[in-house]
């Protein structure tokens, strides 16, 4: 059955927004009476039932609700968006399709990109959220200067991927079980020294995600598969 | 140091061949005397340094080899190619970087994708050899048909990843270190129950790669990343 998103479910708003009635009625050519499955994003599916097929706003009745259980741990992951913004999406889309909590963008020293368009990013992840049949839409925080951001954010485990061949530790096994996790992954340049000791004097660990060189994109997909994958 | 790519290195051909001597003289814009690294991606690389910078055939000497140890492990990965075939190069690209063996493509009973380009997959994947710095290209082997391929593979431990929610085993939980692994990934549509039923006939371990519904490319990718990292 085809996964919708309606952000308000919860507070008794029984249609759909005009973007996702569009695509209920016209593309997927959906009727009344047709069943449909809704997620607010925040761990809520609800079964229901087509009750007016408008493309606009497309109207429903809940016929069954399910809430999940929220899981003991949480994944936020703070990247420095590439220069190449398409793969700043694959790695929205790949994170929320593993699962993810948070996703906040860092402005760094050496960032060749500086600024995002945080409502397409939005849009890459509803729609992983709804092709993998998630029913949690990480929050999506807009582009924030890397030391301002290191001051201010409060995690169990905080962690800066740096590689160094001389003290080298995995993240897999310097995690905690069901922790609130915050991860910095830099742009293609690497964090810069300043960067990387403000982070440690902040209480990071400085970790490495495996034995080879990772584009940024897919550091930041192998860590928050890491953080999933031990919790499991 | 720009890494570049000559698959006959120890049978003393010193010299580029025109893709990669373009690459060298007209992108990078390297001259006599400039320094650049080799590899024949089969775990050798060469300090070199240009003796003659011509665009066609860009000659070099040799200033220093380093032959990488063999890992002790073997991940092979038989993946049904995407509808899409911007995911399936996708997953090539990523899978070299995190580090793969060998990759065969499946034609499934759902497969809506009946064929592939390999020289096409071949690129991306000497693409992301060189600019991840990795000394290992896979094999890339054509499209073959599900049957005859599960009866004629040979591995230590051979996987097909199916959903069972009822008879749920996960991969992370069922892998013995340093052994030769072959894992099937299924089409859009999954396998069909004879095609499973035909690989657990043929020994293959029914295993599922975590609690969230993936896409196949996302699959194959998580797949190659839980092999490596519970080797590392």
């Amino acid at each position: 059955m085809n996964l919708f998103y309606q952000p308000d479910l919860l507070n008794g708003t029984y249609h759909l927004n005009e973007d996702e009635s569009h695509h209920a009625v016209k593309v997927f050519r959906l009727t009344e009476g047709d069943p449909i499955e809704i997620t607010d994003g925040k761990g809520t599916l609800l079964t229901c039932r087509i009750t007016k097929a408008d493309a606009r706003k497309c109207v429903f009745e809940i016929t069954d609700k399910f809430i999940q259980s929220s899981k003991p741990y949480f994944i936020h992951i703070a990247i420095a968006p590439t220069k190449n913004i398409d793969r700043t999406e694959w790695f929205v889309e790949k994170a929320v399709e593993i699962g993810i909590d948070q996703i906040s963008f860092l402005l760094c020293q050496k960032s060749e990109r500086k600024t995002i368009n945080l409502e397409r990013l939005q849009k890459h992840a509803i729609s992983a959220m709804k092709q993998s049949h998630q029913l949690i839409l990480p929050i999506l925080s807009p582009i924030e200067n890397f030391f301002p951001f290191i001051k201010q954010t409060v995690a169990d485990q905080k962690f800066i991927a740096y590689v160094d061949h001389e003290n080298l530790h995995y993240l897999k096994d310097n995690i905690m079980k069901e922790k609130r996790y915050l991860m910095l992954i830099g742009p293609e340049g690497d964090f810069s020294k300043d960067e990387l000791n403000h982070a440690l004097e902040n209480k990071f660990q400085k970790i490495s995600l495996g034995p080879n060189r990772l584009r940024t994109e897919t550091a930041g997909l192998a860590a928050c598969h890491i953080l999933n994958l031990l919790n499991q």
